[in-house]
């Protein structure tokens, strides 16, 4: 499934976001990030090929889900109620440009995320 | 170790690179990014939390570090000559950004990396 499937390289959607909450406690519950993860994960299709979730004591998060299609990233800071969230989708063996917009709503919506600014790169 | 030991939030500085090679032979080699990027850990003092090393049948490799400053990942694509790479190191307890600088040049230079766009953010 991983062999690749097309013969041109198809630049993908790298979201680049940061974002504060209405509540510290939801960027604590890596439990809640780990199963959004997954279930977006199953939802649009995508193949994961390893993953790191770390809590901090006392504090936030760091989590990286690395795909096939390339990764997604968040580090949660509570402490100054701030987060750094990534998706980077490639489009190589479907476009991906849509479902990344989805990984990133729907993370925001999770969160309950308040003022917030994205960057978005093709590359 | 990992507690934090400062009350500010220190932006970071993410830079978001992507690059071709003039042997691509050498974006196949993912032990030679492996030992890169643990000599960068050990030599810029950074703090690891987890890592994802992923090789593609016949083909390229996906690895992401996961610090206690943020991350390091990479993708390669020997089929396409190309390869995107991301440094993001948080500057919150210390000032890191002349480490993100000295760890994409040494890659940049341990890959022989021809043509090349780097963009940088502080986030």
């Amino acid at each position: 499934m991983e062999k690749h499937l097309t013969n041109v390289y198809k630049e993908g959607l790298h979201l680049i976001s940061e974002f504060s909450v209405a509540d510290t406690t939801l960027i604590k519950d890596m439990e809640l990030v780990t199963a959004y993860f997954n279930t977006c994960i199953d939802t649009f299709g995508l193949q994961k090929v390893g993953e790191v979730y770390h809590q901090f004591p006392e504090s936030g998060y760091t989590a990286v889900v690395c795909l096939t299609e390339s990764h997604i990233s968040i580090h949660t800071w509570p402490e100054f109620n701030r987060v750094t969230f990534d998706v980077f989708l490639s489009n190589y063996q479907k476009y991906n440009n849509e479902t990344a917009e989805k990984i990133h709503d729907g993370l925001l919506k999770l969160l309950n995320a308040k003022e917030h600014s994205v960057k978005r790169l093709m590359r």
